[in-house]
């Protein structure tokens, strides 16, 4: 007997700027032909032109309200769920909403909230246990990435590896719907820390003293030990994450990882024995997003129809920090 | 009668670096004697030397956990509450884990929340609204803030405004105590997004093509739209917060607003008749601190006596954003 508290995702939205395949990305930076499908298992990524990631975040937005048919004025709060931003200052989430057409009518809160590659996960997971019924009702979820401007293109791994792009969610306390939201787990294991970094733009490597230099203001990953630590600890993660319950990861109808690496994405699979089409990936379509990745695949399912209302859905990834994070729901 | 969720703040612990006096500050930069405490109203702030966000944070944390009398095991979150950071990956949550002593023997989940200056504020609001007894019993929130990096020495009215500094709470659930949250909102109020604003070191002005400039990369404000917007908008949020409770804001014991400035402090004076002491401020002694400001008044009046258990106490202010936020508690 499944249960869990009447929380809905109503609907999704994605924003995706132009595509750029991996033949282009090769061309430009003298990798030989193939290496980006090989290794990074990338054959597209989308890369910003002139979009900012308040322009698209708001456009997913839009798009959700759109297909939800629902206005501004049902929202409660908007959580930005990211890792990059336009701006030091303000908040990317009030970026957003002063993005969003009408979004200066509303006086809802706009809150960053962020745990790099699961930010999204995170701020669902913060969601279905803030809504109410009461006080809050309506989340709306953006997830906006843009990497394509941090990433050291003498770094073949991850220039092939990285794209951008928005999606968003708007979530519901809903007694009288069937979706529930089971079980939701954060995770910060701080031994890797910093296998995942990029070292300037901050304070510690403050512009004025550190000028722009390619491998210090860039995404640095240290791939091997990643891996390491993942293998270790997912498993783990995953019997916190279904202990006492009546199901085990095996039986779950519909599981979205994040998108993070050929690589990671294959140690995952190999950890279980699931279906054919059971794990949702889209790595091959739009690279790594950061925390855009899992709304972006998990919105894809739902307009193709992999994601039925009633499907028991996990939510499942690893981010910089080093964090896992996994969120167990009925659609 | 008041009504509440037993949430209580067990204790809270604050880190300050060196302490930089306003006669030093004019003598660096040019500025005439005096002129600090006059148009300011800061006759100190605190600047780091060789600290981190990361390691004030830590210290900070390390000190509530210790007038708590608890260890690490006992946390079940890390909520890091700031606009400013030591690196834009990982996330600043995961920073602080990491300085923490003994940090990487715990897995409790490393989760950023951003509202800039209102980021202890919605982070008090979130972990209260979270926070189950079950799930989730304990949570750790910590504002580390480095103001000083990002100031342009040419403006005076920043120089002399803003200073660094850390301060941590330790949040409970705690059905036993007579500790109650009462009320938390948050809002956002598009119109007013870029009356503050630092531009450069984001996306939009990405620093490989935008080398470090002071007036770029520092922190802007347009004092005069803020003030007239504050102004408009707080009694109407006040209004808002107290809607439906048996007291109004001139009945709250103690009110710890945002150090924003003396001005903007001055118009929430002006707009209530306050007791004489009941609205706390440290501006003088450690200037605007960012997100840190309210939790470092806080914990100086919980330490002073100020604030004593069964207090009913109101933290507000205002935030870049433009956000207005509180949060009404009884001690």
């Amino acid at each position: 007997m499944i249960t869990g508290k009447p929380i809905k995702i109503v609907a999704m939205g994605t924003y995706l700027p132009k595509k750029v395949s991996s033949s282009e990305i090769e061309d430009r930076y003298g990798i030989p032909s193939g290496w980006s499908e090989k290794y990074s298992g990338v054959s597209n990524r989308h890369m910003v032109t002139t979009e900012s990631n308040g322009f698209m975040g708001a456009r997913a937005a839009e798009e959700v309200l759109s297909k939800a048919n629902m206005g501004l004025d049902q929202i409660d709060m908007l959580l930005s769920a990211g890792g990059t931003f336009d701006y030091p200052l303000p908040n990317q989430a009030s970026i957003i909403k002063h993005e969003l057409k009408d979004g200066a009518l509303y006086d809802f809160p706009a809150i960053d909230i962020d745990s790099t590659c699961l930010s999204f996960v995170a701020s669902l997971d913060f969601a279905s246990r803030l809504l109410d019924g009461k006080s809050l009702k309506t989340i709306l979820i953006v997830s906006a990435e843009i990497s394509s401007k941090g990433l050291n293109t003498k770094n073949w791994e991850t220039t092939t590896l990285f794209g951008d792009g928005a999606a968003a969610a708007i979530v519901q306390y809903d007694e009288e719907s069937k979706s529930l939201f089971i079980r939701g787990i954060q995770k910060t294991y701080s031994v890797g820390t910093y296998h995942t970094w990029i070292q300037g733009g901050g304070n510690q490597y403050f512009f004025k003293d550190n000028p722009y230099d390619e491998k210090l203001h860039s995404f640095k990953m240290d791939g091997k030990k990643l891996l390491r630590l993942a293998k270790e600890k997912i498993p783990l993660f995953v019997e916190d994450l279904f202990r006492d319950l009546d199901i085990n990861i095996e039986e779950v109808d519909v599981i979205v990882p994040h998108q993070a690496s050929k690589f990671g994405m294959k140690i995952f699979d190999s950890l279980y024995s699931f279906k054919k089409g059971q794990v949702k990936t889209s790595l091959a379509l739009y690279g790594n997003c950061i925390a855009a990745s899992i709304p972006l695949t998990l919105s894809d399912c739902i307009d193709s129809g992999e994601v039925k209302r009633g499907d028991l859905c996990l939510l499942i990834g690893t981010s910089a920090g080093f964090s896992i994070g996994g969120i167990l729901f009925k659609y």
